[in-house]
């Protein structure tokens, strides 16, 4: 968004303004189209929206006006819906956001299969230069307990030694990348006298860590999956700041919805059936059986339950 | 729609207004919730909607702005996506309908998978009396043709007996559903002497000319596709009623994706390798193999190209 | 599947055999195309599967072989996929069932998106006379707990009153039916006399209790969401009976991945944030605060608790 | 497949033999397990499959046993549903391929959202050092007529030059990675004195054309939908190759349906209302008006039907 042009698009969309008779979520309204910063280069932003909390009402109800009621019936209903799964209602919200990130992180989210996603191409596009660095206290060595995180600290020489390296090997990448093209950010060519090579096929030198974007919409159901899966202690820190500014967003949007997702996704715990057993026996003051536990889930027992 | 508390519902939802941020379709936002006859008892009503034309051209650009240059160029983007089935950027619209329609209709519908659903549940609620009663003219004979339609004429005294049969039986059906809930379309019980058996279990003595609604939310992209299969000759009638009135409230929607539509796939005819040859030779005046061609195939050929 | 026709097609099938080089399921092999009875005139058959246990621990590892290490080992890896919701894994297998079922159980069934269909099609062939009349003990009233259930008793002669209206009302739909067709079953002209009207126009008599069938076939990790949904004392009994023969043939199928299914998902419990609070003061003894759970909330902690 | 263990587990498999009572592709069955080499360390492998040609016949008309009549009745049905976009059938029959391939090109592969994928996973593991270097002769500048391709000369010894840059780009990439992690790919320590960086992290400095695999399950329809986009004068070429040799493997698979298919889609055209009276014009031998054909329609129907 460092292009004068980009700048002027974007001042003129967010001073807009339109009647209409849709359903209109005004917290969120006011917020469209800015760009909230994730990461050293990355950002969200919300393009547009379809319904609000009386909508996820409204279509429970398959109703002729809004379906709402009090606010504590619409409460009710949106928490029994959530807790009982029945996500239909909660399909019939939408919503559009455009995100720059880094590719490592584009190929974990594009996991989630449910949403609608345009990607900038780079067969069509040449890249801005434009990699994630990470912050040095998010520099960390591989965890022992979990096989697929980091935790634990590394003494600063050596993480600004990694992060030089980080910054030298992506420098690098995008030299060679300006060289295949033979063309700079604006399509004017370097050199007159060489002919450069198809972008489809210059990109492959870029590292993981380049930058790319895309509009991506999915509904209010498969978002609070995404954000159930994202906004977790397991899931790779940088995917898991761009959660943490779609659930601010969420709030403002569907407020009644966020309260109970918050209680009843993200704030709670599954019991197995041995896990539930072993809780009775807690409660009734009994010695109770581990042995069918699996050691991980006896950790997560005693620090959700103060054991 | 026939409860005062329905109509009071819909007239204060149709005149309600805000203002928004949002990208606005003007011609469908006036339509907002208005409700379009199909069949006898039936309706469409458009609840909400997502984006425009300029919506497409915007995610296509993965622009910062509107993403739209001249109007002629915006069609002709939108007629290069849409021939060359480039379909995500009109997965980026959406559109909320409520419907009324019979429940065979419903099963036929209901295949489209790519939609999002609430129906009215009768385990749940009690059914109106309204069943589907097809106009004379639209008793037909089984196709000789087409193993799954209709044609050809059936004289009208027998035709009316056919109505009138299905009207008797439709007035027995719901005057056993009603016998068996002991309880009126309000919820008021019939006869204090007796107790009525479940509404999941009373519903299962209705016929398949019942009338149920729902809330159905598609997106643009996938809207075309059920349009394509459903506003076509080989479609049963009762469904293609329905498809004829989304295509006019599509039309209003997104003017220039419309356009598109119709020439690319409305009207148009996808060639097998054998089609071609044939008509390569039609148009070399030599002449043409047509044994590698099916018979029906031959027959569409000459029709589309009047040979 | 009275027809001679359909019983020696049947019978051909189920003593074929094959050599292959795929991963197969002995226990379920053997059950191949075997129809195992469902309600009064319904059934369930397996058509085909893909994979077994160690497909799912094969996809996990992405191995060149088999991917099963000890039994032990491939156990725990199951069972922590499925406890994490790696879903993944289980979208590896597959399964296809040939299954006969009553319309309004089809239609609650076919809610669940994510499987492949083809029905038998009522435009194009004729139905046959086959309505479901439930047993004598599963008439029942409407709950006064569940607004979309049924529980408590009528009394025997008036649920054989409403066992012989439902008869009577399924006779005079098939007598319609048949009577606008102008057709029997094998097709044959009933009365030359008079033309009988298009099967897609004459089947909208028949009532919700005619059977139906369909070939579906869907994955391991949805087929799991479907059991959890059906096999639960929510759903409609009607379809909880279809739900538990599949539940049976699964355990045939995949017996380690069954285990942790009932584990983790069947008998387990998910607990909100506040049930959390709730269930942490009764392990310490302390007065707990319930102003937090809904009635039902507590209701059920207390059921799953001892409470 | 350097290691090993890989290949014992593999030869251990493709000896595999046991009985059946399911439908067999004997053909495909044969080369099971078996990888076909794609690009320079790329392959596809056949893993395992559901159904083969009768089975879209017997799905299609729900029947108890094969549901096969005559080879030349299966074949005709079969191009009928396939000509007619019924698809369901087609849905049927399932495929699972473990596929390696570089990641610019599974980033293209993923955005198929209607199949099943198991990744190898950079977080768990550490990658092969392995990028994909294209043969000298695949190396072209940007196309002039297609904004996303590529197409002409680059003289050998500039092709050379760009070649070696790639290399060494992806060595250095490698080698950072390596001294991140401070582990080999068979995770020894590399130097004592150092803490390395975790696995999710160090991988972003890799390049966009290293070597990732997956196990990839489709189902017929959506394969087919695969095919037709990858196997295409518009696909990037390092993708066109992996769809040639699934091309193939359908071709054992399914062969009638391999036929329909490529009749229908491979070698098919789709003509927009305006071709269409264009050619009727060109039939007629008189003028016709080209003016509502873009330049693109114009030069393809001219190309396609050798006007």
């Amino acid at each position: 968004m460092k292009k004068k042009s980009d700048i002027k698009d974007l001042e003129k969309i967010i001073s807009s303004e339109f009647k209409t008779k849709r359903v209109t979520a005004n917290k969120l309204d006011k917020v469209l189209y800015k760009p909230f910063k994730v990461l050293d280069h990355g950002f969200i932003r919300v393009i547009d929206y379809m319904g609000d909390d009386s909508s996820i009402v409204q279509a429970a109800r398959v109703s002729y006006g809004k379906g709402t009621k009090k606010l504590n019936q619409d409460k009710n209903l949106i928490n029994y819906l959530l807790s009982h799964r029945h996500t239909t209602p909660f399909e019939m919200n939408e919503i559009k956001f455009h995100i720059k990130l880094p590719i490592f992180v584009a190929r974990q989210w594009i996991r989630h299969r449910t949403a609608n996603v345009n990607e900038y191409s780079a067969r069509y596009s040449i890249l801005d230069k434009e990699f994630y660095i990470p912050k040095i206290d998010d520099i960390k060595p591989q965890s022992q307990q979990n096989n697929q995180g980091r935790s634990g600290e590394i003494e600063k020489d050596l993480a600004k030694h990694y992060l030089s390296l980080m910054k030298e090997n992506g420098k690098i990448n995008f030299a060679s990348y300006k060289h295949l093209l033979n063309v700079d950010e604006d399509g004017k060519v370097l050199d007159e006298k060489r002919t450069g090579i198809a972008r489809e096929l210059a990109r492959m030198v870029l590292p993981l860590s380049s930058y790319t974007q895309w509009y991506w919409k999915i509904d209010l159901h498969n978002l609070m999956h995404f954000l159930a899966l994202r906004f977790d202690d397991h899931a790779q820190y940088e995917i898991r700041v761009y959660a943490e500014v779609m659930l601010d967003l969420m709030k403002k949007w569907v407020p009644l919805t966020y309260d109970a997702f918050v209680r009843n996704r993200v704030n709670s715990i599954n019991l197995s059936s041995e896990a539930i057993e072993y809780l009775k026996m807690k409660i009734k003051n009994k010695k109770s059986n581990k042995n069918n536990l699996s050691k991980r889930e006896l950790e997560n027992l005693k620090r959700v339950f103060d054991l």
